[in-house]
Formats: C-alpha cells, structure tokens, sequence
C-alpha cells in the first residue's frame, strides 16, 4: 500500500498527491477545480478547525455568517477587491432549470429564469459583510465589532492542486471593525500572531512573519501581513494573511460612525484568513516517503494498537490486557484505535498507519503478554522501544509531546538550514535553482525590480519580515541603495 | 426595548419576525432570499451543531466535505430527484467578470468565459455525493459508508421567512450507503430517532415521528420519514427528515457492489438533514411576548448578573462577592454573563435578557450583601425567589434542569392539547379554522384525496405515525375505507 508513494526525490509534486490520495486525505471530483475532503482528511481539517476557533473565541470575537452570494454592483464597490477577483470569479445568472424540449429527461436552463442583477459566487466577504456593517454602525458604542465567518468560498483558479489551489475551498474569515486605525492595526497584527502560534503550537510548523510587498497585497488592503513556512522542496507557502483595511470598505460602502465627540468618521477595517490550504502545507512540511507524519495535536488518531494473534483465543487474552489501558487513555482525552480485524496482517496495517501518520503505534503479541511488556514504535523517527505495559499509560502522554516537540525542532532547524543569507544577484540564481528556501537579500522597494526577478527567477517576495533589522545594502537587482532584506522564495 | 415586539395575539408572525431582529439572531440581507445569521443566532446555531455532531459520531459516522457545484448533466441523473429541484436552482453559467468597457469602474460577465456546462449551486447533494460513491465502493467490504457532512445549501425560494425558508440556508446531511435494504431502513429509523432525541432532549421539543405520504415525499426517495412539531399558532413544522433512498441513486450512477457470494449488486442509501430551519422552531415553539425563552441546553447565556450600585465602590463590593460563584459556575461548566455596564439601568437589562432569552438572571445589590441573598429569576415562569448567595453554585444547575424539563412539559403539554381525533371533515374545518393544531384522522390513502383536502383547506398530511395503531375507519374526505388515523395540520 504505501509502497505505491513516489518518493519525495525522485519527484516531489507527485509525491504530495500520491500521498493526499493514499492517505484518503482528499481526490479531485468530477467537477472542475473542486476537491472532495475524504473523512480522513476532514478530521484533520475539523482538529484545525477547533483549535483556531478557541483562539478567536479567547481574543473576543464570535462568529456570524453571511450570504455566499454577492450582488454584482455590491461586490464593484471596492474597486481594487473587485478587479483582483473579477478574473476568477463564478457567476450565477439563472435560478431555474427546465425539461428539455427536445431531449425527455434531460434538464435545460430556463431563459426566462434569468436574474435581473447576476450573483457573484464569493471569493471572499468583505463586499457582503461591509454592506451589513453599514446598517449595524451608527456610533462608537457599535464598536468594535470582532466577527469571524466559517465558510467556503469559490476562486476560478485554472491551475488546481488538492488541497492547495482548488477552485472551491473552506476556510475562515475575520472582518472586524473600529473606531481607529491604531485599534485595526493592532487587531491585524494580533490575528496574526494567533496564525503564527497556531502554526507554531498545533502544526508544528515554524512560521517567518511579516508583511507583503505592494505587488502581493490583498486587493482593498492597506497592508497585508501574512506567516510564510518552508515546504521540504524549497518552496515557501503563505499560511495566513491579516489584512489591514484602513477605511476602503467603509468608504466603498459609506460605513460612517459617530466619534465620542460627535463628529462622522469612517470605520476602520481588517480581514484575516487561513483555508484548507493549511492541510497542504502540514502534509508537505513533515512527512516522509513512507506517509503522512502528523503532530500529536492535530492527529485524529493518536495511538494505534496492532494486536499479533493467532486465533480468537489469543485475540481476547490480548483485549482483555489492553482494554483498562485503552480506557485509561481515552479517558485522559486520547484518540486510541484498537485493530482487531483479522483480514490483514500486521505488516500490512504498520504501513498503513505509516502512511496515515499515526503517531504512535503500539503492538503486542503473546510473547509480549508473558514479559508484561509492547512495542512501541513512534511516526516521527521511526524508532521502536519495549516498554512496561503497566507504565504505558503514564509514558504515552510524555511521548506524544515529546513527538510534537521533535516534529516541530526537525522543521525549524530545516528552515534555518533552508535560509540563505545572500548579496549577489549570481549567487540569488544559483541558490534558488540549488537549493532554494528563503533568501534573504536587499531590494530596492520598487515594484519593478519585484517584477523583474519574478519574471526571471520566478521567484516572489514573500515578505519583509516583522523582525527585519535595518541594514544598509545595495539592491541585488538594480544595485540601489536599500534599508532592509527581504524574504524571496519560489512559492506555492 | 422588549417592548417593541408585537404580541402574538396580535399578529403571531409578526411576532415572530420583530423577535428575530429584535433578539440580534437573524436579518435580510441585500441578497434577494438570503439572510444574515447574527452572532447571538449562531451562537445558538452552533450549540445545535456540537450536539447533533457528538450523536452523528457516536452513531460512527464521519464528516466530509463535497463540493457546492453539482455539473447539469450529473445533476439530472436521477430524474426524480432533479425534477423536484430544477425549479429553485441557482445556475452558475460563466466564471469571470470584466471590465464594463462602457462603464468604467463596472463590470460586466465576460461573454468568453461561458462554462461549457452549466453548474449548479447544490440545492441538496445526493447526486455530487453518489458520484464519489461510485468510485468508492467495490465489495461489500467498501460498506457501509456512513458519512455526514455541514453545508450551506441553495433552493430559489420565492417566499422567504428568516431561518424557516430562506434561498441559502445552512443545514447538515447523511449520506450513506449499505449492502441491504434492511440496514439501510434501520440507518434511516436510527437517524430519525437521533433527530427525535435530539429535538425533546435539546430543543425541548415534543414531536410526532411518521412517515410521509407518497405526496409529500422526497424526490427520489421510497420512503420519507420525519419528525413533526406544533407551534403556539397551531400550524406544524417538519423539524427533520431522514430518506430511505432504496437503490434510486445507486441506479442512477451505477453504483454496485461484489456481494460475499461473488454477485453484482445496486448499493442501498440513506439521506437526512436538519437545518437552520431548526432555529425557527426553537424560537416559536416557546418564546413569549417579551422574547426568547431558550432551553439551558442550547443557551448561549446560562445565567446572566446584574448588579445593581449607584458607584464604583458598590460594584467593587458586589463583584468581590460574585466572582467566585462565577468562577465555580463557570469550572462547572456554565456560560455566565457579568453585566457591569454602567450605561444602562437594571430594568433596562432585565428587559434586554428577557428578550435575549437568558434561562437565569441574578440581581445582587448593596442590601442583597447585607444579608447574604441574591434575587434569582426564571426566564420560563418569570418566577422571582430569594436564594441564599453561599448556596448559589449549587442551586444552579438544578434550576437549569428544572427549567429545561419545565420548558419539555410545557411544550408537551401544548402538542397534547393541540391534538385533535376527528371523524368528520365538517368537524376537520371547523378544528382547522379554529385551534388548529394536529388532526388525527382517517384518510383513504389516495394522493387524489389529499390533494383535495389540501387544495379545499391548506392541511397537509403531515405524516402517518410511526405508533398509529391499525384502526378500521372511513375517510373524512371521501367516505372510502382505512386502516388507520394520519395526522393533518396546516404547516409551515
């Protein structure tokens, strides 16, 4: 079964989908650019899903949700959102089918069922939810509002990968509003560090922080700050992005409030947002030919147990072993999965939580139950060790974290191995077509250089990191005068 | 505030709808048919969720996510079922938007980007979802597949009603498949039985489990069972519906099976859902005149407090008393609200929870301290009683009991009073026009007599029990014998 994995080096894009499919995280469906997120792949996507959500409870906001349609002349109030969307958006013009004349059985859509205004499919709420802010803000005491929307959202991408690029995916998104600029700003960088420490603490996943470069901002935004991680390919991926607004949407859609001293301002916006996009990026930093590599904190199933059996009878002495620690486990809040099935041997079902990422696997035999001691075999290293049954229960927990916490040491010490300090345009080259990762490098600040090493090396600015000292350099590019280095990388 | 709301008396939709945008649960949006769920609605939305979600899982079923776009031509496979959908769907027929040439600033839909085939936005997933099943299941060994999945749904609805028809709604959905029809029927009875559970236990509410009529059936289902619930009007609400499919969708994409024995089969499904529509039952089976009356188990809110201080020194005084009862609530597990703004007057916050729905509202002032007493409110019976402030963290938790069971026996008390057994169909009209409620009697089992009854008195057959027991009588309508007593109501 995991046999059936291309290997990351012998091509690594192919092992990321063999691994998606053999894992049952996801598969592409019969409809153009859509995934299916396989129950699997879902209950990774839900332990997400509850972590982050905590994290926005725990900073104040709460959830809402609004239309999935926006009208067309709403979603052209803000010029700039709605050209950087126009190109990929799905529109819904129709809201009827009718039998086909001329072909029984079949359905056509009704002509006469043709919208007055055309649906725009969003590819994000701002222009819906801006539109409600307007009837809900009247005054400073309306403020702020901390409103997050979990949701789906269709881009028209031609190009789809699972999980990372899909024409519809799931995600969240913040849209928050206030009384001032230095509230919003600090509301962008907070969601920020929330994404940072999700990463950090849940998908082990070091993160460089920062914010965007004009020519990659959200199209509205004033600012956009996003978290970059490295894949084991090279290739960096944006994990989240926070969005300060300044006042576009408020302007867009005439959200005005009444200051404490009575005068009319307009309202202050941010947006912030992380999708199934995540799931991509947590398969491609840890795992390894032979599967997925999960941290404890976001496994579905924590602890694996093989049972090696004979015949019924050696079946049961083994439950009946097992069974108090089981219990014992799950009670302190453990996923535990016990194997019983007799159609597959244990080779076979080591490799297939190998391959689903299980990170912890415990098997026990008679042999075994004579000596009071299992087999433990952790995902992370591969390493087996006997331990005591009877202590089982105590170490297990210790494990688990010990597992998290080396996943995530393996990761950091792989960006820092996979970052590269450079100060020549040859040099820029040759890392990026070597190695890759993330180079750091000065750039002179215009957009055109930006978009001249794109259009040569293909390689983007991902950020002027949050922690970037200020350094006087020369552009590697056009040999100007610069401030600061910024993060480049080939990117997903 | 409260006192804004119509009185249901007076106009019981009204009503209905000025405690909806009055309570913050719910409003129009600017998109024809859709509405916006504020966030004190989804936070009740929400505790539904984790409660139905927890009894999916112990049923072992998983989640998963399909995509929202269904192509025509997989739509239309199974005829039935499309053709009771084809008149409210929303139809996605070209994915870019462009810029208006005449109109600078607009945009218009690229005529170039037409969609070779037309998609629609899914107004239930059977189809999308049994085109997977068809790549999924080979043997028996593929079966069951229990899967569930949280979606926003599109039905073009002409008229709307927050949460009970809207066009977009948000709901969740079954989709299983088995290897025989008996399974299969008791996965459909099983989930009605969560549903029906789910309803009494949660939602306080009693309902009727049944069958549908032939009529009244889910396109492309053989059999429609449901749970049916009374409202304070009289008129009936389907709270919930779980299909046994039969092997319809399996024929319609071939989907089939290697049997034990080696034989080639058609795989039997099963659909259920409930939806947000399950919020407007909650709000109209037991609210009153001054607002919401919500069950403990889904309230947001258990029990709000409210000090009452003419200065800081007070507040300081009664919060020092409070915290630690709000600590041990709180570690009990309990949602506990502090009201210590200074902006508002007590009875205005007394009003403001009355509506709000708040099951527990404490009064704590200077003279309350004194003598170590709190005045503890109902929301239910609006009942006021002295406690003592040292037995508090007790107490709770028993009164919230109590006032869940006393909001059930309230309700269940109303359903038995709005039953109805009738032998007549003068008596029918003259019970329908009056009380209404639900009707028990004899119908001839004809889709002609329903129809007629229907068109004669807008009564649907809501459903023929499950617990009807075989009674020889004649048809109300037509005279024509029956076996047993169905049960009618106007409904929403």
């Amino acid at each position: 079964m995991a046999k059936e994995i291309t290997s990351r080096s012998d091509d690594y894009s192919q092992w990321y989908i063999d691994l998606v499919k053999k894992a049952d995280l996801a598969e592409n469906s019969d409809v153009r650019g859509c995934m299916v997120i396989k129950p699997y792949g879902y209950s990774i996507w839900e332990k997400m899903q509850q972590a982050l959500d905590k994290m926005f409870k725990e900073t104040g906001h709460v959830n809402a949700y609004f239309p999935l349609f926006v009208p067309k002349s709403m979603f052209e109030a803000e010029e700039k959102n709605a050209e950087g969307f126009a190109k990929e958006c799905a529109i819904v013009t129709h809201y009827r089918l009718k039998t086909d004349p001329n072909n029984k059985g079949k359905l056509i859509v009704d002509p006469d069922a043709k919208l007055e205004e055309e649906l725009v499919v969003r590819p994000t709420s701002e222009a819906i939810i801006w539109s409600s802010y307007k009837k809900w803000i009247q005054s400073y005491r309306d403020l702020p509002i901390l409103i997050n929307q979990w949701a789906n959202v269709v881009r028209w991408e031609m190009r789809t990968r699972l999980f990372l690029r899909t024409a519809e995916f799931l995600w969240q998104e913040g849209h928050t509003a206030h009384s001032t600029a230095d509230e919003a700003v600090k509301e962008t960088v907070q969601m920020l560090n929330v994404y940072a420490e999700f990463a950090e603490t849940f998908m082990a996943l070091p993160v460089i922080k920062g914010i965007k470069s004009e020519g990659e901002r959200f199209p509205g935004a004033i600012d956009t700050y996003c978290i970059e991680a490295m894949m084991q390919d090279g290739k960096a991926l944006q994990a989240g992005t926070s969005h300060f607004l300044g006042q576009n949407f408020a302007k867009a859609f005439d959200v005005k409030f009444a200051t404490k001293e009575g005068t009319l301002e307009h309202v202050w916006g941010t947006s912030w947002g992380v999708s199934t996009r995540l799931m991509g990026a947590l398969i491609m930093a840890h795992s390894d030919d032979e599967g997925l590599v999960l941290p404890p904190k976001l496994a579905p199933i924590h602890v694996v147990i093989v049972p090696i059996f004979r015949n019924e009878a050696e079946l049961a002495t083994i439950s009946e072993k097992i069974e108090p620690v089981m219990a014992a486990l799950r009670k302190a809040g453990y996923s535990i999965k016990f194997d019983t099935r007799d159609t597959h041997k244990p080779g076979f079902k080591f490799a297939e939580y190998e391959l689903k990422g299980v990170p912890v696997r415990i098997a026990i035999g008679p042999r075994d139950l004579e000596s009071g001691t299992v087999e433990v075999a952790r995902r992370d290293t591969k390493e087996k060790k006997i331990y005591q049954l009877a202590a089982i229960v105590e170490e297990i927990p210790a494990l688990l974290d010990s597992i998290q916490e080396n996943i995530y040491q393996k990761a950091l010490k792989f960006k820092h191995d996979a970052t590269s300090v450079v100060d020549s345009y040859a040099e820029f080259k040759t890392i990026l077509d070597g190695k890759g990762g993330f180079i750091l490098a000065h750039w002179d600040g215009t957009p055109e250089t930006e978009e001249a090493i794109k259009n040569e090396t293909k390689a983007t600015i991902r950020c002027i990191p949050l922690d970037a000292k200020e350094e006087a350099g020369t552009c590697i590019y056009s040999g100007k005068p610069s401030i600061r280095r910024v993060v480049f990388a080939r990117a997903y």
